[in-house]
């Protein structure tokens, strides 16, 4: 499976592609880095540049899914707004690719990465380099939290895939 | 000046079309509706879903601007992500088609219509349908709230036109 991660943002929106099959079974990192878009541009040229930007990504890396942080709660409105404006922009691209599209929440990822909610970005990021086989965690951090929601996806697509098999469920 | 506002949402999504040139210069509806997507669709479909029927209804009406309400704050942090998501596909569809793009806060819009930065949404909606010659407010409210955004820019470009000659700037 092909994965690609997206964090989104329309200042930083960082992406991180992964091919495996899961944990321990040669998920390794195929792409990783980050989109900018210029702050002095108004919102709607920005989003339209996110937009190409993301779309060309995609376009290029052809993933089978693509998995988008599902943001829940931002103390700051006007940065939530602005994370919402750039996640409408990353489901809608990836969905008419064709692509398959998850959400996970940060706490998800954690949750899955270390096995513990609680943990901190830098325990994330960490287990991220250890699981990918690289020496350091990836660096910008955007490209690092990218690469956990899509080795987030590699680890739960087995498990759901599962569970529905066990209900009986046909997909 | 044909001008289309739109008030973003994801279950609902207002629009309506004015053209005209300013208060009591002939400004009148030309369209009007909600934008509705299944509830029990996932996320990433309901967006590709708005879209296509914003990108329809701009095709169709070619407005030469579309004002997008800018939401500044929402108490709700579920209701701020899908509104800031809708508000980005506005946003991107609207610059892709070739449009002017302007946001205006609620504020704005209360202030533009009514005079006052204070005023209810009903009486908002009932000064929409007084500078619009119509008999009542336009029903749904989501459909009066777009108008009076579309209004509202028509009220504000020769202002805004007047002071940037005033200051000597060019466009």
């Amino acid at each position: 499976m092909f994965v690609l991660g997206v964090d989104p943002g329309l200042s930083r929106c960082g992406y991180g592609a992964v091919a495996g099959r899961g944990p321990g079974r040669g998920a390794h990192a195929v792409a990783a880095g980050v989109l900018t878009t210029p702050t002095q541009d108004p919102v709607p040229l920005r989003l339209a540049t996110l937009r190409a930007e993301l779309d060309a990504l995609i376009a290029e890396l052809a993933p089978d899914v693509v998995v988008v942080e599902r943001v829940l709660f931002q103390t700051n409105a006007r940065t939530a707004m602005a994370v919402g404006q750039a996640s409408g922009i990353a489901l809608l691209t990836a969905i008419e690719r064709g692509c398959t599209v998850v959400e996970y929440s940060a706490n998800e990822v954690k949750q899955a990465i270390t096995g513990y909610g609680g943990a901190t970005k830098a325990q994330v990021q960490q287990m991220v380099a250890e699981l990918l086989d690289l020496s350091m965690p990836p660096r910008p951090a955007d490209a690092a939290d990218a690469l956990g929601l899509a080795l987030t996806h590699l680890f739960a697509a087995p498990l759901a895939g599962a569970v529905a098999h066990a209900l009986g469920a046909t997909r």
